[in-house]
Parts: structure tokens; C-alpha cells; sequence
């Protein structure tokens, strides 16, 4: 017997290059939420969105002002109101592209090679926020909706969501539902479908020292006066110590430490040294000792030096002492680590320790929390049932490295849960030049989430 | 019974607005020596000095070429075959002016203000060089050139004249002369007219970092990947200790030590820890513990950070892991430290401590060797009686933080004394923003080179 789920896995399968081409016209929209220069492109992305989800059957979809970059919302209706609701969350804003020069094609014109698409954004996560709409797409093409479907598209994940919280307490009502389909998590390798059930928080800062009140002669002052950068290498090198551990004093107190389960069910993770190693390219791992890799990247905290700038920078030899010398550096935080405190050790670091002979401020960022969720609520497992439909086995659970604010905003301020997956892969090279998207990989996904929003509806999701 | 140095000083009082046009004619050549973007321009400069030697009576000036910049050069006969022979050294090469932003006027634009002329290469020494051509035009204008002078002008100082040391041993005939006249130095301030006998040696290196194969994404790579600004940063806090004392085994085997009487002499000099921090403003001063200011400066080797750079450096957050880090640093060397040496020294260090968490290389982009000299020469003798005719006071003696690698090559290879004057105060703004030349100061300074031409014919400086 023929059903809607089988069309519209049907309709999934016939209209991949529609897929495809929605998402490079998504793709070629430079929304780079850090660069102001970018503010309008930003922009950009969400109207086109909102054409989508009134595409989709969305009458209301709307751009919700925020005080950061806007909100796209709107809601798709089923036909039985008692249905579940589910809130779908995607942002459209991505990461600078430099280096340029490294990407073997133009950032934001999408390039098909060897089965991948090639373009900023591409996994993280316009693609994975297309995967759901492509899904509701089918589904709609395939019959009435089977839930309701409301959406938070935001435009300012990629620096820390600094207005979301304030935007999901101001808008509360619009977003309210029985869960959160959060697909910005990845998979561990494209045959493992993966369920992410941890997530770092992240807090990031600027320090900025400055010594002489302008660049000097470093031969005819070099000796006299305390050289800026040289003060940067001592209070960064004075973060960690040997053995990889952060020396904030108390910044480990709240880490909740891994079970014994917790650490054999990670060590059979099929994530070895030797694929770290390669999707990586450095010459060897290494982070705090007594931890393995996926503990350390999953389970752990770390504080890293994001970018450092002091001085000449131009080819050749310029004799200068430099005035100033900046560091961005942001921590991942796990459960139960509070931003906020790692903020205050932070800031007490460098009152104590920055010597008389510059002067510092340090601008905070981002303060983002972390989130541990359980495995085995009912959208996990309605997640589970779609995905071993598709890849014909069990999904794997796991902690993640990175940070995505909005998941703990909707718990704290809704108290609803989020379902955390995503079809990306390790080697996607997020954040860095030459992102991809598996194009194989992306499509099991789109079947995968209209499974998921069958699922849903037909289980008790409440 | 007027004579024909008066002649001279009264056309060098007459002409100074001819002289000021044509050191801003010079000024407007953006001869950036480490910038291969500004090759022609350094060529271009090199062609119009070609033509102001010519100016000056020398029917030979030309161009000689080298393995790296090319330099000026020709002679000015005097009437009596047996005079003196005096080399007159310039550079006619400027260090970069970023930061652009920072200046108050376009840097290669002379721009007088508050009696100074701003521009890049206007003090450091585009100025002095100018100085010492309108000293001899004036001379020239008065009569015969009472001694033979030989040019030396050379466009690669800045990046510390990597081909200089070949080149005057392949031309060292055209060269040889009774002694160098070098006003590359600086006044210690307006009215303390100043001869330098020390100066220090440059070594110059870059040091390149690299961990992973590209920019990693930091939330989900962070803590399994050394971070190679971490490294950067730990290797360079290590090669200064507490005090302020370079680390690295041996740097100070060599350096001769102060005596008692030199130490006293410089303690004499009119230069307060209150004047560096206001040319600096630095909020402190800080060096090598055990030592004054000026000693740190003139007497003391360094080692400094000169440029600094890895990750993002952008507006806003970035959360990468970057796959680089770079820094360039210099040590200024001091008698009797061997350049060479030192760099064994340096390539040692990162030999040893660079973990295998990444690779890195070194590039030595200079080795310059640090010089003293006797206060009581002949040429010292004939540049103390002129800075005294024209500043009514007895010139100081210092020893100088900077680094001029000809002396020391022109004292090897042709065992040629220099005298080191110049024209510049302390707070010129030198291989900085908003670079000036005080005129007044510079209008004396020609003067002093007259009279200092006319004293060397008459006394014995051979």
C-alpha cells in the first residue's frame, strides 16, 4: 500500500536537482554575520527565506527584528490541530572566508567536483537547514502536513547568537513547541548516522595590549621599553600548562566528569587517532593529558588561541617594536561549566598578570553555555526510527566540540528539548577553506528528516 | 677677510628653501626597500640621485648594479690631486608606513608643520642624506672642492643591506677613500650636537609555524590538535627571562662589558628615564635588569618581537584553530657578539623546543655585526671642531641601539674609519608613523657638514 511517506520519499528522489539548485542560489548569498560589511547580505538570506516558507505554505512568514541580526519565522499548519508541533532551527549566517586564497573555487558560487558541493556555508549548516526544508517540501507535494511546523532561522550563530536569548524570551509564544529539530550537528563518517547528545559552550574574547603610544625604532628604543607582543607570549603561554591542562584557577571545578559507561561507550566510537589524523592534516594529536581524542573534543574544555596579530605582518624585514598586540581567544565549555565565571577567571587573569608596563582591555564576545541532553527522549527516538530507516542501522550517540547557544535558550526559557543530528561529515572543513557538502550523504538526509516528521506525528512527541 | 666657507654658509643660508624642495622632491619616491611592490620606485630614487651627484660635478655618477638594490655612486675632485679622500654614505631606501591610518598627512608627501617636514625617509635618512649634497652644493657654489669625495648610496638599508658586504668588495676601488662619512646617526636632542662610537648589529629572522593542513573549525578540533600559536607563544615567552635577560645559552659570552669610566660617561649624558617615556609614551619603562636606560639602549644586546600573526585577524569572532604561526624577530648585537653565532644560537633554540606537534622553519633575512669605534680620531676630531662652530657647544659622545652593517664592512674590507653624525632628535617618529624632520635642526646640520668638509681638507685625516 502506497502511502504519503512513500510519495514523498518518492517526490525526494525525482527532485534532487531542484534540491540542489535551491541550495546554491542559498549558497551564493554572502551572509557573513561577523563582518558588518556583510550587514545587507545578511539581510538578503532571510528574505529569501522567508519566500521559501511562504513557498512551503508558511502565509505568515515574517522577519522578526531583533537586536542582533533578524529571525526568520513562520508556521506551517497541519491539517488536524491536535497534531504535535515542531520547531525547526537552522541559522543562515556563515563564517568569514579567508584565507581567500586557499579555496580552489569561488566561496559563494556553490562547484560540484568528485560528488561534493564546494561553497561556504555548504555543510554548516545552509545545507543542513535546506535538507528540512527540502523534506517539507516532499511532504507538502505529497499531502497534508502530518504536524505542525513552526521555524527559528537565525542570522548570528556564527558569533555566539549574542541576541538570541533576549529574542526566544520576546518571542516566546511563536516558538513554543513540543520539540526542536536542530540539524547543525554531524555525523561521524557517512555510513554512521549520527545523534548528538552533547555540545560545548563557548566564551570568546578579544585582548588587546598596548605599550608605547606608537610603533618605534627597535633599535633605537629596542631595550628600554617592554615590548607589547612579548607580553601577549607570556600571559598566552601562562594559560596552559605542559601538559595541555587550562591554569585558570578553578576552571575545572564544575566539569562533570565522564562516567565509566559514558568513557567505554566513546572509546567504541568508530573515531580512531589515525582518521583525526588525517581529516586534520597535523603531524601528531595532542591535547590534556589523560584523555582520549573524543573525550578531549566531546567531554572536555579547552581554551584556544583564535587569532593573534602584533607589529609587521608585510613581506620582509620591518624594524619595529610594536605598539599594541591582540589576541581572540575563546574557551569550549562543557556541563557544568557557567560562561559567565569562566568569564570573571578570565578577566582576573589578566588584571593580575599584565604587567605595569602596558596597558589591556579585553572585550568579551560570546558567552555561550553548554548542553547535555538524554538519549532516550521521544524525538531521539523518533530521530533513531528515520535514520536507521534510511542507513539500515542503529544511529551512534555522541558528545560534540562545538557550540550551538539556542538549544539551552529554548530549554531554559520553554523548557523544550532538542533533537541534535545533522548530514555533514568530519573532512566537510567547516570554518576553513574549501567547505563541502557531501551531495550522496545530503540526500539520505532529506529522507531521512521527512521519516523523522512522519515519525513524529504518528508517536507521542509531547 | 671673507673666505670661501664663509661663501658657503652664506649660500647654505640663502639657498634653504631650494634645499627643502629638493629633499621633498626625493621624499615624494616611495623607495620601500622590503616591499618588492616598490622596486622601481627604489630604482627611480637610485636615478635621481644619478642625476644630482651629476648636479654636483660628477661627470662619472652611476648607477652600480648588485645582488640586491642598486647603489649610487661617484666622485667630486677636488683642485689639488693630493687632497683627502672622504666617502660619503646614504641610504636612499624608507622603511614601510603601515599603518597607514595612523598618519596625519600622506606619508610621501612632504608636509611642514610646527617647523617640521613630514614624510617617510625625511629624518631616517633621505634628510641626512640631502644634508650632506647641500652642504657640498654650497661648496661647490663658493669654489673649488678643497678634497675629493667619493659617494656611497645605497637602497637597502632598511632590510639590513644583505648585498653590501659583496658589493663593496667587488667596487672597492671606486670606494676607497680616507674615511666614511656616515650621517645615518642621531642628535641625543637640538642642542646637543652628537658624535655616535657605537653601534649595535642586526640579526633578522622569520619564524614559521605550521600544525595542521589547513584552518580547523574550533569547536570540533579544539583540544584534539595542537594549536600552533600556542607553540609561537610559548617559544617566545621562553627566550626572555623575568628580568628581562635574553635566554638563549651563550648570547652574552661575547658582549664586553662596560667599564667604570664608560658608565660614568654615559650616566652623563643629558638623557632621563622621563624624556624615554615621553618620545615612547609607554606607560613604563622596562629592560634588562642591572642596567640604565641609555646602557639598555647603546650598550646592551636585545631581542624583539617585531611582527607577530596568526588566525583570524579580522573584525569580530572566528571560531578556527589556525594551521600557522608566524613572528618575526631581530636581536641587536653589541660588541664583540658575532652575528653568525647568534643565529646558531636562535636556529638551536627552535631546533630543540619546537615540539613534533609541528613542524617550522627559520629564514635569516639579516646578519649585520655590531661596531665601536675610536673617539679620538681624525675624522671625529674635524666633525667635533665643526658640530662646534655651529652649536657653540662641545658634542656629546654616545653609542647608538640602531645598526649601520657599512661601517663595519667598509672597516674589513678596506680598513676604512667612519665618522657618525646626524641631524635627527629622538622624537622623529623614525620606521613609524607621522615620520619628521626638524628643519631647523637640519639647516645647523648642513652647516656643520661644511664646515666639517673644509676642516677634514685642512687637517690631517689620513
Amino acid at each position: 500500500m502506497s502511502t504519503t511517506r512513500d510519495a514523498a520519499l518518492r517526490y525526494a528522489a525525482d527532485y534532487t536537482h531542484h534540491y540542489r539548485a535551491k541550495l546554491a542560489e542559498l549558497l551564493a548569498i554572502p551572509s557573513i554575520s561577523t563582518d558588518p560589511e556583510h550587514n545587507a547580505d545578511v539581510e538578503h538570506a532571510a528574505e529569501w527565506l522567508t519566500g521559501e516558507l511562504a513557498r512551503l505554505g508558511a502565509s505568515n512568514a515574517e522577519i522578526l527584528q531583533t537586536n542582533g541580526k533578524p529571525i526568520v519565522w513562520g508556521e506551517l499548519n497541519a491539517a488536524d490541530a491536535d497534531a504535535p508541533t515542531i520547531l525547526v532551527y537552522g541559522h543562515y549566517d556563515v563564517q568569514p572566508v579567508d584565507p581567500l586564497e586557499l579555496w580552489n573555487s569561488q566561496p559563494f558560487v556553490a562547484t560540484e567536483r568528485d560528488g561534493s558541493l564546494y561553497a561556504r556555508g555548504a555543510s554548516d549548516m545552509k545545507g543542513q537547514l535546506m535538507a528540512a526544508l527540502a523534506a517539507l517540501e516532499a511532504i507538502k507535494n505529497s499531502g497534508a502536513y502530518p504536524l505542525n511546523v513552526r521555524f527559528l532561522l537565525e542570522g548570528e550563530e556564527e558569533i555566539g547568537s549574542p541576541s538570541l536569548e533576549a529574542s526566544i524570551a520576546r518571542y516566546a509564544d511563536r516558538f513554543r513547541a513540543d520539540l526542536c529539530l536542530n540539524p547543525d550537528t554531524g555525523m561521524i563518517a557517512a555510513d554512521c548516522p549520527t545523534i548528538t547528545y552533547g555540545l560545548r559552550g563557548l566564551a570568546y574574547f578579544e585582548v588587546r595590549l598596548r605599550g608605547p603610544a606608537h610603533d618605534l625604532h627597535s633599535g633605537i628604543f629596542g631595550g628600554a621599553v617592554e615590548n607589547p607582543a612579548h607580553v601577549l607570549c607570556d600571559l598566552l603561554a601562562g594559560l596552559h600548562d605542559e601538559e595541555g591542562r587550562v591554569t585558570l584557577p578553578g576552571f575545572y571545578d564544575r566539569v562533570r566528569e565522564l562516567s565509566a559507561e559514558e568513557r567505554e561507550e566513546l572509546a567504541r566510537l568508530p573515531l580512531d587517532d589515525q582518521a583525526f589524523l588525517q581529516q586534520t592534516g597535523a603531524p601528531a594529536l595532542f591535547g590534556e593529558a589523560g584523555y582520549t581524542t573524543v573525550e578531549r573534543i566531546g567531554a572536555r574544555p579547552t581554551l584556544e588561541i583564535n587569532g593573534m596579530y602584533s607589529g609587521f605582518g608585510g613581506t620582509g624585514a620591518k624594524t619595529v617594536l610594536p605598539a599594541t598586540a591582540t589576541a581572540k581567544i575563546s574557551t569550549r565549555l562543557v556541563p557544568d561549566q557557567d560562561p559567565a565565571e569562566v568569564r570573571d577567571m578570565l578577566l582576573e587573569y589578566f588584571k593580575t598578570y599584565v604587567p605595569q608596563t602596558v596597558s589591556h582591555e579585553v572585550e568579551v564576545m560570546a558567552l555561550g553555555p553548554p548542553l547535555i541532553t538524554e538519549r532516550d527522549n521521544p524525538g531521539n527516538r523518533a530521530l533513531a526510527a528515520a535514520l536507521e530507516s534510511v542507513w539500515g542501522r542503529k544511529p551512534l550517540y555522541k558528545r560534540e566540540g562545538g557550540s550551538i547557544p539556542v538549544s539551552i535558550y529554548l530549554q531554559r526559557a520553554l523548557g523544550m528539548p532538542s533533537v541534535l543530528t545533522g548530514f555533514g561529515l568530519p573532512d566537510d572543513n567547516l570554518h576553513a577553506p574549501n567547505e563541502k557538502l557531501d551531495l550522496a550523504t545530503w540526500y539520505r538526509g532529506i529522507d531521512a528528516l521527512i521519516h523523522f516528521f512522519y515519525n513524529a506525528a504518528d508517536g507521542d512527541i509531547r
